[in-house]
C-alpha cells in the first residue's frame, strides 16, 4: 500500500522527517499527524504555532487547532485555548466525543486539564520580545498588524488507507482577544475523507472561511479532478468570486492529497510546503504564482535555506 | 422584483410577520434578517436562543450567532458570548471588520461592549427553573443531556435581489462550558450567495459540522438544482455517508431559498419552519420524514398550535 503526507510551511520539515519513518513502518495517519504537529507546536522558535506562539494584542497566547479522522469522520477542535502546549492533542482527544467536540476558551482548557494536559506558560522570552518589538513598529506605523499567520495544516495517508487532517495555529499576528481564524473550522481550515482525500488551508482566515476551500478541494477530488487541479481550481474560482464580491483578497494557500498519495497545492503568495510519500523522501518546496498566473513549484535554493535557518535561530525578521 | 424569507422553527413566526411588511416595503435582507432574529432572541420564553436561553452545564448562558451578506460576502460570527442580549447584532457588526470578524468568549464580549451593546443577565427565572428541573431529571436518568438544540437560522431575499443568512443559538441543551455548534460556523450553520441562494441548518451541530450542509446546499443550487432538490439531496447524501463512516446520525434540518424566492427544506426529524414570500403570507409548516423516507410538509393542526402555545406560555414540557 502507498502512503504519504503533505504539510504547510517549511516549519513542518523536521516533524515530517521524524514521522515519515513511522508512516513507513505502518503507524496510523492520526498518530503521524499528531506527531508532526506536536513537534511544530513544541519548538519555541516557530512563533506562529503552539509554545512560543505570538500572543494576541492583549499579550496572551490563544491557540486554535483541529483534528479530523477521514475514515470515521470523528472531528474535534479548540479555539482560544490558553496555557496548553499541544492544542492538536486536545483537538484529537475531543474528536472522540459524540457531543461537545468543539470547545473554546475556558471550556477548552477545562477539558484539557481534566484529561491530563499540563498547564504551562506558553509565552517565551523570545516571543514576548518579538511581540513588544512588533507592537512598537505598529505604533510607529512601520508595519501593519495582521500580517503573519502561518498555520501548520496537514493531510496524512497511512498504509492501511486511512487518512487524517489537522491544523494548529496561534492565529493572525496581533489578533484581537478571542479572534478565531479558519484553522479550527471544519471545511474551511481542513477536511478529509479517506474514500477520497484531504485538504488543509493557511492564510488569512477571515477570507478563507468565506469559501470552504478545504471542503471544496476534497469535493473536486471526489468529482475526479487530480489533487493539483482540485486545489488550483478551488483557489482560483474563489479568488475571482471574492474579488468581485468583497473587493479584497488576502493570502491563501492550500495543500491536498488524495487516497492514492498524489498531492497538489495552490497559492496566491510565496508559500513553502513539505511532502513525504512512499516514493519521495521528505522534501521542502517553495511555491509562488508567476505574473501570468502560473503556479511555480521549486526546491528552495541554498541561500533561501540559509536565510531561513538564520531567521529561525535569531527570530529577527 | 420578488422577495421572501425562510426561517427554522415555529419560534420565528412572529418576527417573520412583523418583518415581512418591511421586506415588502423594500427593507434590506440584512435588516430584515437581523429584525427577525432579534425578536426571537429577545423573547424570553424561547429557551434555545438569546435572552432566557438555556444555560450550559455550569449554569452560564453562552450564545452563538453568525451573519453573512450574500452580496459582499461580509461574514461575522460570535461563539460563547455571555451577557449580551442580541448576538445576531454583534455578529452583523463584526461582519464589517476586515480582520478579527469571528470572536469568541471574553473577546466577543469586549467587542460588543466597546460597540455600545449593553451587558445584562440573560438568565431568567424561567430558564433557571427549567435548567434545574432538567438537571435533576438527568441525575435521575429520566432524560439524556444534549437533547434540545433549536437554532434560529434563516435566509432572506430582498427586493433589490440581495440576500443574507444568519443564525442564533444558545446551543446544545446542557452543553459543556465553551461548546460550539455549527451555528456560528460558515458553510456548516449558514451560507449565502446573492447570485445563487442561501441555506441554514439546525440540529446536532457536532454532526452538521462534519458535512458543510449549508455550503453544499447552495452549491447544488448553483449547479441548477431546485432548492427542494438541493436541500434534500444534500441531507440524504450526507446522512448515508455519516451512517457508513460514523455509525450515528443526529437530528438535522435544512432550510434554503434561491434568488428567485423559491424555497426548499430537508429534515430527518419533526421540524417546523416559517415562510413568507411576495406571493405567500407568513406561514408555519410542520415537516417530517415518512417511514418510506418521503418528506411530508403540512400546515400544523389547530391542536398542534394550541399545544405549542400552551408549552410556550408555561414552558413545562
Amino acid at each position: 500500500m502507498t502512503y504519504g503526507m503533505i504539510a504547510t510551511w517549511r516549519m513542518a520539515y523536521e516533524g515530517v522527517i521524524h514521522q515519515s519513518e513511522h508512516l513507513a513502518d505502518g503507524s496510523s495517519a492520526g498518530d503521524v499527524l499528531e506527531g508532526v504537529i506536536k513537534e511544530v507546536e513544541e519548538f519555541a522558535n516557530f512563533i506562529s504555532v503552539g509554545y512560543g506562539g505570538l500572543p494576541n494584542e492583549d499579550g496572551t497566547v490563544q491557540l486554535d487547532a483541529a483534528f479530523m479522522d477521514g475514515t470515521t469522520f470523528e472531528t474535534g477542535a479548540v479555539a482560544g485555548l490558553e496555557n496548553i502546549k499541544n492544542p492538536i492533542s486536545v483537538a484529537r482527544k475531543l474528536s472522540k466525543e459524540r457531543f461537545n467536540s468543539f470547545l473554546i476558551a475556558e471550556g477548552a482548557k477545562k477539558f484539557a486539564v481534566k484529561n491530563g494536559f499540563e498547564q504551562e506558560d506558553l509565552l517565551t522570552e523570545k516571543s514576548k520580545e518579538k511581540w513588544e518589538e512588533k507592537k512598537k513598529k505598529i505604533e510607529l506605523k512601520e508595519m501593519t498588524p495582521y500580517d503573519g499567520h502561518d498555520t501548520i495544516g496537514m493531510v496524512v495517508l497511512d498504509k492501511a488507507n486511512h487518512m487524517a487532517a489537522g491544523t494548529s495555529s496561534s492565529g493572525l499576528f496581533m489578533k484581537k482577544n478571542g479572534r478565531v481564524g479558519d484553522s479550527p473550522l471544519p471545511g474551511s481550515g481542513f477536511y478529509v475523507d479517506s474514500d477520497i482525500g484531504g485538504a488543509a488551508a493557511t492564510g488569512l482566515g477571515e477570507d478563507l472561511m468565506k469559501g470552504m476551500l478545504s471542503y471544496e478541494t476534497v469535493r473536486k477530488m471526489e468529482e475526479g479532478l487530480s489533487p493539483e487541479d482540485a486545489a488550483q481550481r478551488t483557489l482560483e474560482e474563489f479568488e475571482k468570486k471574492l474579488e468581485r464580491k468583497y473587493g479584497k483578497v488576502g493570502a491563501m494557500s492550500l495543500v491536498c492529497m488524495n487516497n492514492k498519495g498524489e498531492w497538489g497545492i495552490a497559492t496566491n503568495v510565496e508559500f513553502t510546503f513539505v511532502i513525504a510519500t512512499k516514493t519521495q523522501k521528505p522534501t521542502i518546496y517553495i511555491s509562488n504564482r508567476s505574473e501570468d498566473g502560473q503556479l511555480i513549484i521549486e526546491k528552495p535554493t541554498k541561500e533561501w535555506m540559509k536565510d531561513y535557518q538564520g531567521n529561525l535561530n535569531n527570530r529577527i525578521e
